[in-house]
């Protein structure tokens, strides 16, 4: 294992530290409990929200908080859940009196812990409601979850509420936006190498020299296939096929297209992807009305890419086109 | 070699046009020759400013052209300098009347075909301008340059020449501007793995499974030392000693801190290397006035990450600050 880090149980409460010192303009950090503010927070009036889970697939979740995304995140050792205390605390230090949204990807011990600081906060007086993102559709349960995994379209999800939070939108008009761009958004991954948790040391998993996997988790987890590597515009069309199967599209609809980097992709590769991926929308009618191309979600050093569709309206347009600042997505103001 | 590609030979065709297509609010792109300009170039009044070199270092120079930076990026094959050609017709189409700034690495292959077409641009009536960036101390010759190399530093000359061209500056101005940011910018680099062009198919150098490449180049050439892999906090320091016994920093003197993602480094191993690099410089009594960390300057997948110092006065703190809209850095407007 080969990593720029000093003791591995260190590596998230100094890589906080670093971004919270990099980006001092937007965010404040704790260190104890960790996590990750708006500088501003609370902000009175509006719904807060809060999104979290384990670290390695920066710059989600703490690279999105920030002015009309995320109010706070909560970034648990690298692939595991955090805690209900930093949760708590970070639910807590953004309450600006209008209730918190949590937002979850979908993992049993995300969705178990932000339900238990959720009820706590409760007890202080807190409305939390919270949404789960699932939009991953290459398997059905999977190592770490019951039903589908939530992926890439996370930071959409994100984007989206915190656009429609900042416009002053209610705890209900808010989750249930975010409920509305989960079921309008399916993902689909493919890894071409793998990475290693640096408390671990060793690789999660193992792809011959020739190998992709088809299908592949945020954690390494498996996916539906392994296949030999073929040309990028295959394996694009492998990914879109049950995209579009699970969420059909009629000829005009318009779609916004991410195209997610894993984290050690080159981003010549991500914009090979992105060009194949237009195309074949193209021969289908399909509009590219948005579009997002970078790493977003991330599995730490992993090679490879996942496509993320999220069927646009008008609605949803206008909110991915207000404002955002943030470390990681930052436009219009 | 696993890689997201089709052919090797139309890999940054396929990019440039994917790039193009992503981000056509910021740019238009050619494909025949190859270049990206801004979307409105030619900027009536304006001093052009055109960039480029060998791709495989995304998002420089394609992802910085925009408002507040470049107007024009010529991208060559993967680590090969474009042709005398394309350079010629990016300058052309940029020639707001102003005259032309060329921003140059100092790789010989680069300096030799930008010199190339400055000079046919001046044939066709177009007064170009030149400056060399090479900001990398660790050596002082090496595979591809006479000289020191130019590495991350460029994109910090870029942004802040930019400005001053936006800001109406003549091409003397502009060009003296990017001279004394470049007199004043120091990087050094470290790789932990190699990366594979496309075209060739292997890796261009080999670290066993325990070994750091000491001031690496950008295109894999040799540094100064091979060692065993150290803790994060005293590789930033090996890398920071060269930069601050290069260009020495007095008490009090304020530093912009850039710190360069080579492409396959995870991001929490960017803010670990950024919190140290914090560290130490307050340790010396250096203010860090302003910071960049991310994924600038890349070598495709190679682990690592560069450390880059630049010395701030009042003039660059406001030209930095200034608007900018491309598609790697956008803040401000």
């Amino acid at each position: 294992m080969k990593k720029l880090i000093n003791d591995p149980k260190d590596v998230v409460v100094e890589a906080v530290a670093g971004f919270g010192a990099a980006h001092s303009d937007l965010v404040t950090v704790s260190l104890d409990p960790v996590f990750i503010a708006r500088a501003d927070a609370p902000v009175a009036g509006k719904v807060g929200i809060v999104s979290g889970g384990g670290s390695g697939h920066e710059p989600l979740h703490g690279g999105v908080v920030g002015f009309g995304m995320l109010d706070a995140a909560v970034p648990g050792p690298v692939f595991t859940s955090p805690t209900p205390d930093p949760i708590l605390a970070a639910t807590k230090a953004v309450d600006g009196g209008a209730g918190v949204l949590h937002i979850v990807k979908n993992y049993t011990g995300d969705v178990l812990n932000f339900e238990t600081a959720a009820d706590l906060a409760l007890a202080e007086g807190i409305e939390v409601r919270s949404v789960i993102v699932d939009d991953d559709v290459a398997v059905k349960d999977s190592l770490y979850t019951a039903g589908r995994r939530g992926v890439a379209g996370t930071v959409l999800v994100e984007k989206l509420a915190g656009a429609r939070a900042e416009a002053g939108g209610g705890l209900d008009e808010v989750a249930d936006l975010a409920t509305k761009v989960n079921e309008r958004t399916r993902t689909m991954g493919v890894a071409l190498t793998p990475c290693v948790v640096p408390h671990a040391g060793e690789p999660s998993f193992t792809l011959a020299d020739d190998e992709i996997e088809i299908g592949i988790g945020i954690h390494g987890e498996p996916g539906r296939e392994r296949i030999p590597l073929e040309p990028a515009d295959r394996i694009v069309d492998r990914l879109l096929a049950p995209i579009l199967e699970d969420l059909p599209y009629a000829p005009g609809e318009r779609a916004l297209v991410l195209v997610n980097g894993m984290g050690g992709t080159p981003q010549v590769e991500l914009f090979i992807v992105f060009r194949r991926v237009a195309e074949a929308l193209a021969e289908r009618g399909i509009e590219v009305a948005r579009s997002l191309v970078g790493n977003y979600t991330t599995s730490l050093e992993m090679q490879g890419v996942s496509i993320t569709l999220l069927k646009l309206d008008d609605e949803l347009i206008e909110l991915w086109d207000a404002p955002v600042q943030t470390a990681a997505l930052r436009w219009g103001r």
